[in-house]
């Protein structure tokens, strides 16, 4: 993460100032407030504002007229009956706005996620830095043999220096003829709206991005998960951190019944009481696919995963 | 509007807490913060949590690191132009979140709005309270003769008389039968999901409701206009005086572009450049139907409305 | 279910009428387009329009250029796929547009799904008919009590007798007034916005809602689910025929990894891993509270659901 | 616009294809059904399905049993009244789904619209193909002067040379690169996932998308406006050209009310009465700031737009 004095002395001198509120605070999140999460090589994220806590959560669900209940444990019991039985509007009453720095082909996943709010810096209207995304020696994989979206080895040696020389010089390349194209010197300069064309997809971008707590916890689920690509799980893990601090409560739930949660087919469920009642399954026997078979075995070895 | 003493018990104790918090606050809501604000004859509509001030509109529209610009009049400035050329973005950086009471009716027209997040009172878990809206006799009007969906003339006299009666005598028979048929007292009692639908439409009802700067201008420029029912307008205009309490500068924008701005058709305004040129157009020559041209001519006399 | 002759005749016209066209098609849901699907006692369910099938899924999965594959086992394998693995945007490619009749106390149910087009009948505009929803006795339930939104046993004799009397009785005279305050026969007339205050949460409306078919899956988990009030399921099980007939491949994987599919939790999962590994688990040891115990049982015991 | 004979095959073959529909057809649009419209030099935008026509309109508008109105006119006028008064939801009532190829960096631009489905040619999974977007010399334009987000003058002689070199060569490069990376001849293979970072923000990318006639039009008013960057305004303007096919009335009241509308601030408005009155304002005298002023002179100017 390069962040420049000026932009560190900004951070500092809004972190310096605080106001009084009748607002629900949080300690643990205003402790890390502007703090920027180090993601990537250049990359962040950092909580702007946020609204609302746990008992946020249950005073919607309550509709009542004030901060909530009495008690914790009331809170944390319908907290986890509201994610249990997919009760996703009190979780809607929190929000959260991140500022983001990461590279677009990053972005490009992220605002598959159409549920948020976005205010992306503009490469018509200003100059993009120099920074590009250049993966970590242990993160340089080869394409998977059984997942076509997905990664398998590692590269080694030559092959990974070729690669790693390749996007350092393109990208050095790349960016010099954005500046040259730019110039206004003995030439009239293209417009900003063009030079970004020749730019690769690992140059980082940055935005403003805000969303409740349960588009948020739908975002953390698929991003935060073995299987979505590195680059932005990055992220979302650096997030699930922030939103643990944030609402710890529903973040418990999250993790339950979500995350660490498990969604079993009709035929896969069936499997599981056949075998409970003493039958030993096989895959020909249990009407699942070899691929499906193979995902239940999977969930059925997991040590707590 | 009936506050129970509970009821103002729990919004005294929220209102008496206050907290430290690094995030932006606006002094001019935090003094009216959980208070009601009394609508009609029964409800209210009071602010939560907020998220955001004038500052975090031009915060996000810039991506900056720091608390936004230095001066405020740079912040009218964009604002402005961001209200003028319809950037829709950074006016979604700003969030509030409010509890409102409201009859069904009432409910039912403000739930169009979609872009937004809604916990309601649920009369399937509770019992509904016995409140209903009835008119004041001043609003109580007849079917407007020209527009097929407004009010004309006041009633008067009996006629007045006589529906205020049906309203009052009606609501109090279904109420009186709802609890009969909810008591367990020597019968089963009938389930409250079912004893609901004997309730008429201006039962009161409450709701938690969140949504973001942009969503709330666009829902006030439709409910807040003249065209809008009495009955949601007087919440709108409850709300237009909370948003310029809490962002008087995108509230200035929007009275002068969107509730004070005017929208003319491509042919209205082409009859506008024409009588500035010296014609003396008649609804024959100007290519609108004779509905357009009233409408023109309302806009045009207007005495800065 | 009540239609007029002039609907009926309006249905059969537009079913009488056909057009030839390049886009996809389905037999099966031609064969029953704009009839009616009676539910309740007076409202249905009709397919206006649709867009889409089962290829449509695939071809817009793959960004193909033409209608997709040329074996149906592949387009079923990849549906079941992007199911099983929560890939929701290719199901957004089919939209179905239905016109439905149904009492406000439903509709009010079902507008909390917000991802969707509504147009409602407006009694702002028009004047509603006399048609109240009346439950039919075997309907007729008592609250439950274990479940504070759901229904127990079925009343009986004279307390049955009791609700169904006051429900008539209260809707008739509720609309008799209505009636009577829009009256222009010897007064003015009270305008329809607020003449519909007085009517009960039971008389039906109507109104035409389109979604695509991922938040129609969502919708259908939610209220086609036992759960769900009995009245809003009617609707969702009609619709699930309706899907059923449009893409059976979709509905198929639909019914196999979301409606028969079940969800356990992380501590759950390990439950059954326990169990299967031969351990004696109860509740005590099991670390779940005796209320998710019951939800697992109650799943582990299911005759294949 | 470069198709391969295999996908021109592919889309002949659907086009070859036709079948009997009781739903509303649009003649106009079946004719250029899949029919790839070419934008910019490899891009184009097609038709893949489409739903209602402008009877559905007023058909949802009105919440019928049939087909709509008997008369044309009638459904005009009414279309006409729809858009004038901001009724948004009887245009969400007709859907459209198209199939596009652009560059990366319109897509960027084009997705900041929410409200529609999206599937886009994944390259996690698939190879790009080789075809990068290069201005035509009168598209190469300098960076506007008077506004930060607009091109100027166009380049001429050897700096447009230099561009349109240097936009060449690093594509070239960059795509030799991204292949030489992918191989798996002799080493292991960079994952596709990883590889792509190194394309620049002009490779074409596709996807189908698809959307409602309301978010189209609101699409279409800001995208093919004069102010909306040239290489997305090819699009919306081959897409306006489709809507006209589709729902002439629709699209007709878009271009009055809409495309060929002028909205004018309360100030802005108050200038225009003055003006009539007799008047002569000026700008010191207007309350307009020197940029509105000139706004304003602007539309009242133009020599009917």
């Amino acid at each position: 993460m390069s962040l420049t004095p000026d932009q560190q002395a900004e951070i500092d001198a809004a972190r310096a100032h605080s106001n009084t509120t009748r607002r629900a605070t949080v300690a643990g999140l205003e402790a890390r407030l502007y703090e920027a999460v180090p993601c990537l090589d250049h990359g962040f994220v950092r909580v702007v504002d946020y609204m609302g806590d746990d008992a946020a959560i249950t005073q919607a669900a309550r509709v009542s007229y004030g901060r909530g209940t009495k008690a914790v444990s009331n809170d944390e019991g319908l907290i986890r009956y509201l994610m249990r039985h997919w009760h996703s509007t009190p979780f809607e009453m929190c929000e959260i706005k991140l500022h983001v720095k990461l590279p677009v082909f990053v972005a490009r996943q992220w605002i598959r996620h159409r549920t948020a709010n976005v205010n992306e810096y503009s490469a018509r209207y200003s100059v993009l830095d120099r920074e590009f995304y250049i993966p970590a020696p242990e993160q340089l994989a080869a394409q998977s043999t059984q997942n076509n979206q997905g990664r398998g080895e590692i590269l080694e040696g030559e092959e990974a220096q070729r690669v790693l020389d390749v996007l350092r010089q393109d990208a050095t390349t790349a960016y010099d003829h954005y500046e040259d194209m730019l110039s206004q010197d003995g030439q009239k300069g293209l417009a900003r709206e063009l030079a970004r064309m020749n730019l690769p997809a690992n140059i980082y971008t940055q935005w403003y991005w805000k969303t409740d707590l349960h588009n948020l916890f739908h975002f953390l689920r698929l991003r935060a998960d073995s299987h979505a690509q590195y680059e932005i799980r990055v992220y979302a893990e650096a997030m699930c951190d922030i939103v643990r601090d944030w609402v710890p409560l529903a973040y418990g739930a999250f993790e339950e019944y979500r995350l660490g949660g498990v969604q079993l087919s009709r035929t896969g469920m069936d499997v599981v009481r056949r075998m409970l009642a003493g039958e030993a399954v096989t895959q020909e026997t249990s009407g699942l696919s070899a691929r499906e078979w193979r995902e239940l075995q999977e969930v059925l070895d997991a040590k707590n995963r």
